[in-house]
């Protein structure tokens, strides 16, 4: 098993930062992160580093670590590696008694021989201090807990309860800013660069004993160590999810991926059974990474049984579709709740699950279908389809109904949400949405993102979601019914 | 050979609308409708249909069709077929020489044995009135010439060259809304409803002759005229583009449609044989119908040698892996542009294509290589991963820098896109952009937008869309090549 890293500690909740190649150029990587860090909230102290500068955004800077009047946790270093011997830089911060640094700088094993062998030199340095590192060429972490956005570009994530290692720093932080805009809230994320000295599984290891982290998500391109990814997967699937994405999987993409982070990345199928075999929930596309994680922050369903509620018929037969191909069953509506049912929604109703109000307008009629689901037992979980964003008050602001009566829609859809919410969290069972207006951040949306329920912009999405509940639900069983003796 | 219908010149640009049920009451469809019809901006004639009233919405009242004192071309009608026989105003409407319908009334074919036979009277009583009318159970339509919004739900589409028809209402309706959103604009667009008279391949046919559409969407459960719309099809698809969406492809889609518009449904592999025979473009899930429309506001490529430009090196992963899945090949750099780029990249960029600018933030170097990459002949297109919202601005802004500054990039963002669609115009080749952060309308995404280069919010969707541009340039090559005799 991968042994755990202390200084991890010191990396997510460091008391001080030195930030060497700091800058007072506004559009230089050393200048931003600096800005970034101050400006993101960080409580601890923070020393700029740069021989040439008094003072850099009106913090005091030093020549170099060594000449630091205290102790220091953590080191940035975003020197480029063309100017400076970053080596030498971690050779100050042993002196120092630096505990963990994050090399942003780039230039290493990613372009080549020469670049490789400096890796290695980097990793020597660090090895005799103790020092342990992210990087190098990584685009900084983000830590909840320590409000520190020590983070290239100026993101500010959600704080939340997914924890998130990736092999790419772009298309990591971007997957945190669209988390801002889906509702998916972060704890720990780390950009974990050329992993030259820490790697994918050492981060996903501390997630897995992190009592704030509940979701783990992973953008890999390629692993350095397989066996140490399926050692720590394997223990971490038996109490938290780990939604990862492989990148790297074609001909093209591999190559792309060698220049990228300079990683050997292996066959897509070797990847699908080693995922499959730990538990980890394998991520098709880059957008299924914050949909996944959106689902788990539901319940997991006991079976395979789901209830849709739908506005329009279309919508209904697109998400039957969908259950089918993911094998979600779709059961009869039971005789007690099939009359009660009947007697609210309007003659012309579907008769059927899913159950489609067809159109019914009436948003009180809406409120007791929620309350009939309700007593529906034998069904594993819910999905709505519609009628969360201002259906009714926008709509009826725009045909000129009086204010009044607007305002009574406002209020109903508020109740309505409400009721979705009881249900979520009365049944224990997981209750999905979907909008199919993309942009719209109704204050439907918003209480139900507020209240754990996911959102999801497609009916599909929504459904291939759900199913990933199922599927880790029937990972756990398998594995607690045949305790370590699956592989 | 389906033959056209002259009554769709009328039911898309009438000169006056008979609106039968319409109603004082708010929140009723029929006062629902003819507000949107007036709010829209129709500049015909409106006479809201009532014997109970002297006025709906300031419009003078008739008790019935026949008492209108001058001519109507198009008659809604929203009445619900519970309290009046939908046919009896067929048969007003046929004495006042009305040219075509729109039944919005539910309750026929949809529901059952009595509700078929319904149905049926209806169509006999329009074919001798020489009628032609959608629906019924349709949510209306939306003409952009005429200004008119003859639609159930309050929608303000963009309007712009793509017609769509739709077996579902309430997904056609807000299929319209996100076009508003992914800049998507409509023509003409059809709820058809069960197509108890008028069939999906009716309108298709006229989309076909109509000069304003240039891309033609429609999304099925069920054709009752499968040789008609092949037919219509093969016609059509010679000139312009057919996306279509197959629902109820499942046993639990196929039954949820029944109950929705009263539609068999066929067999997935059916659909797909009958597609890919005549050169219909399948969605594969609804999201992609509107990625497929803004697909083809793009030139045709050549071949399938696409150049991609990123910002960083995981989304080019991503987009390389997507490209090799779906047959897009990446050609090397040749070696002219290779040193034009090497000269302006930094140290470490990927020598390769994708072109990773690796996190390169002087934006006067971003215009030089869209300014290089425009000599590169031998490719057929070009994907663009992000960059093009306001990385440098609100990021600058967001660290405190000076304004002038910000300023300064803001301009030289608006360069670059420029330079973006000046590629675009000159080369006459593809130009697909990608932003990854969800819902940022920022002021690049629309000149994008307003110049027809499509903006995706995933790399995984722009080539699945750009692929389809390939298909169909390569149907339409085989069909040229072999002129009738493809089937």
């Amino acid at each position: 098993m991968v042994k755990a890293v202390p200084q991890l500690e010191y990396l997510f909740n460091p008391s001080s930062i030195a930030l060497v190649g700091a800058s007072r150029q506004p559009i230089k990587w050393g200048s931003i992160v600096l800005g970034n860090i101050i400006k993101g909230g960080y409580k601890g102290k923070v020393y700029p580093i740069n021989p040439k500068a008094e003072k850099i955004q009106d913090l005091k800077c030093y020549p170099n670590v060594k000449k630091i009047p205290a102790e220091v946790d953590l080191s940035i270093i975003a020197a480029p590696a063309v100017d400076v011997r970053i080596s030498e830089i971690i050779e100050d911060c042993a002196e120092k008694n630096v505990k963990a640094a994050i090399v942003i700088s780039s230039g290493f094993g990613e372009t080549g021989e020469k670049g490789k062998r400096a890796e290695e030199e980097l990793v020597s340095s660090a090895r005799k201090a103790n020092i342990r590192f992210v990087g190098p060429n990584s685009m900084g972490i983000f830590s909840a807990s320590a409000n520190l956005h020590a983070l290239m570009p100026t993101v500010r994530p959600l704080k939340g309860d997914v924890s998130f290692v990736s092999q790419s720093g772009n298309l990591g932080v971007q997957t945190l800013d669209r988390g801002v805009q889906l509702g998916v809230g972060f704890n720990l994320f780390v950009s974990s660069g050329n992993e030259a000295d820490l790697h994918c599984e050492d981060y996903i290891n501390y997630f897995r004993q992190d009592p704030e982290t509940k979701i783990i998500l992973s953008y890999i391109e390629g692993l350095k160590d397989g066996v140490g990814f399926m050692d720590v997967a394997r223990e971490t699937t038996k109490k938290k999810p780990i939604i990862a994405f492989k990148a790297g999987e074609t001909e093209a993409g591999a190559s792309a991926a060698l220049s990228h982070t300079g990683s050997l990345t292996g066959s897509s199928r070797i990847y699908d059974s080693v995922f499959k075999q730990v538990g980890v929930i394998k991520a098709e596309n880059t957008e299924d990474m914050l949909d996944f994680a959106l689902a788990f922050k539901q319940p997991l369903p006991k079976g395979r049984k789901v209830a849709i509620l739908t506005r329009g018929g279309g919508w209904g037969v697109v998400t039957a579709d969908a259950c089918d191909k993911a094998g979600i069953e779709l059961p009869k509506i039971p005789k007690e709740i099939f009359e009660e049912l009947d007697k609210v929604l309007p003659l012309y109703w579907s008769k059927n699950n899913p159950i489609d109000s067809v159109a019914l307008i009436n948003p009180y009629a809406h409120i007791d279908i929620l309350k009939i689901i309700k007593k529906w037992k034998d069904v594993d979980g819910l999905i709505i389809l519609g009628g969360l964003d201002e259906f009714y008050s926008s709509f009826l602001t725009k045909i000129g109904v009086d204010d009044s009566i607007v305002k009574l829609q406002e209020e109903l859809l508020e109740e309505y949400i409400k009721e979705m919410i009881e249900i979520a969290e009365d049944w224990g069972k997981p209750v999905f949405a979907v909008v199919v207006t993309l942009l719209d951040k109704s204050r439907g949306v918003q209480l139900l993102n507020e209240h754990n329920i996911p959102v999801y912009y497609s009916p599909e999405r929504a459904v291939k979601a759900f199913s990933k509940l199922i599927e880790w639900k029937e990972y756990l069983k398998k594995f607690q019914n045949s305790s370590d003796k699956i592989f």
